[in-house]
């Protein structure tokens, strides 16, 4: 028995916002005060660390569920299932529907729910439910779809990310300018074919980890009110992702089986170019080998941090030809990883 | 291999709120209508339909995960487990932390990961997530423990529901009444003893009945804003929980391989005490049996509706000797069963 995925499909939002619709923008540190220089240095400072140059936001009219249900419509098609026959809907994400103007999360009924409605699935067997484990939380649902195929539970799973930080942003924080909005989705099913899931990790670190990433006050405090944001403390996130991810894809990839020269791509969250490429060159240094050109397709530099949707929506974009230079193979062994709010690690060892 | 609580707690907050205390409400219908009778009127129709005479609210200092925290430890005293040897926390909500006047639900980090912090676990291996799925959140959450135990991945999960629906209650709306916060848990372990875990049942029903329960406007227009809270339409509920629900613990009780007669007490979520009433008459109804007296121990009298948590805390009550006329002993063959937002149902079949 394997677990592949048989389908892939993602969300793109129409909104494109470049580094220069930030040049207006009223940027404070953390403790209100101004910075020392102008906006076009701090967008400068910020492209050459993130690699973000432009991103995507949510049309107005749309919430995160409508994402989550074009990607899942995208992914069905790709596999060509009967959506009846599904097992599961699983969906990841943090904040839930926040409409456009408000400041509300609104995950009831479940995100989930709401897609199974869109695609306007009958069968009641389907189980919709909703994950929440920071941006790490499309590739945990990956390992519980998998867990629910080993414990003979389902046979076929839909597995969504889905995203609208543009709709939870400090405008105020320089930050603000990392974050997207997007949704990726696979179709997970138990096959008699070879590869598929090989192996996987997964951790929370909550002991001194718990509010690296949190939801807080605006750093304008003359615009404060009760209403708060998603916030981060980027240092701290560097320092622990560039030690704990690596080791998490080490041991991963120990568990498969497979070793480092086998790895043909690296899926990793998009969530800071520097940091993303520091993590892979220790994972490759880990294992004293040097970093393969090209192994790490990345699409951060047009679509932003999308949250749990960097992952999947990427997968989609090499599968389907999208990023040049990149591109899959039958039998290639690839990773996923991620790191996010939690402090929340994992990663997956998958053969295409 | 089976699968067995081998711990439980709760917690039952402090405040306590009687029916009198929504005297000088000023309660209307959703289309914004006074109703044709005063308040102690509505407030007996209510008691007579729902049983509820008091309900716990949440001090104001605490949010949902310090419940959880709370349950969660209780729970692990009464398994006299090592709890860094846990491999999953996974708490069950639906609003996350929502703070004393404010309308912004918090889940990031996640409640399991606050809950972890809280307990002080270092063990990054024990991996913290939420789960939403209405109010049979805590029973799928279950359910997905034990999938991870049958797929290889866990041997010990903390479970816990937690809830404060007092916190998205809309004070013009008669169902607020219904609503009250609270917290339970249980340590589940894989084990060679015989019974646990024998069946389970889990059903999505979103093609017509998503938006049953749902965050929308105050009855009282005049108040308008752009808040939302939690709404429920009770006739469709009452209706379709009655047809559904009896349906799918006939159904997990048949695949558990024990009979009618085998089962000792029904912990159903305490959700109205005519609606729960009606259903476990279906049941028994189903199986031309007539209903047991006592098969069916109640807290919604004094502890309402508090969603997630109802049927852990229930759970615990019992075991603890703290509902009169109410025990279970070794070998008893009890069963779970909820419904809620999404429209979700599940029941498990268990061996005590």
């Amino acid at each position: 028995m394997s677990i592949k995925i048989t389908g892939v499909g993602s969300f793109i939002p129409g909104l494109k916002r470049k580094n220069s619709d930030f040049l207006k923008h009223e940027f404070r540190n953390n403790d209100g005060s101004h910075f020392p220089h102008n906006n076009e240095v701090t967008i400068e400072k910020f492209k050459a660390i993130t690699g973000i140059e432009e991103r995507r936001y949510l049309e107005e009219n749309l919430c995160t569920s409508d994402m989550a249900t074009v990607a899942a419509q995208n992914a069905l098609e790709d596999s060509g299932i009967d959506p009846e026959t599904l097992d599961y809907i699983i969906v990841a994400h943090n904040y839930g529907d926040v409409k456009n103007g408000s400041i509300q999360s609104d995950s009831v009924p479940s995100l989930a729910t709401r897609v199974k409605h869109n695609l306007r699935i009958k069968n009641p067997k389907c189980v919709g439910y909703d994950v929440l484990f920071g941006c790490p939380g499309w590739i945990e649902a990956v390992i519980q779809a998998q867990a629910f195929m080993r414990a003979g539970m389902a046979k076929k799973c839909l597995v969504i990310g889905a995203e609208a930080l543009s709709r939870v942003v400090d405008k105020h924080d320089r930050d603000s300018m990392i974050f997207s909005d997007g949704s990726g989705a696979v179709v997970l099913e138990v096959t008699s074919e070879e590869g598929g899931i090989l192996a996987h990790e997964s951790a929370t670190f909550a002991y001194q980890e718990a509010h690296h990433i949190y939801f807080g006050a605006s750093n304008h405090s003359e615009a404060a009110n009760d209403t708060r944001y998603i916030k981060m403390n980027g240092r701290k996130i560097y320092e622990f992702a560039l030690t704990e991810v690596p080791a998490a894809m080490k041991t991963c990839l120990e568990n498969s089986g497979k070793t480092i020269s086998d790895v043909k791509k690296i899926f990793i969250h998009q969530a800071n170019e520097k940091m993303d490429d520091a993590i892979i060159h220790r994972f490759y240094k880990l294992h004293k080998t040097p970093m393969p050109p090209n192994v790490m397709p990345m699409s951060i530099q047009e679509l932003g941090n999308s949250s749990v949707a960097t992952v999947p929506t990427l997968l989609d974009l090499v599968i389907k030809g999208k990023i040049e230079g990149q591109e899959l193979h039958r039998g290639d062994v690839i990773m996923f990883a991620s790191v996010g709010a939690g402090m929340n690690i994992n990663a997956i060892v998958y053969q295409y």
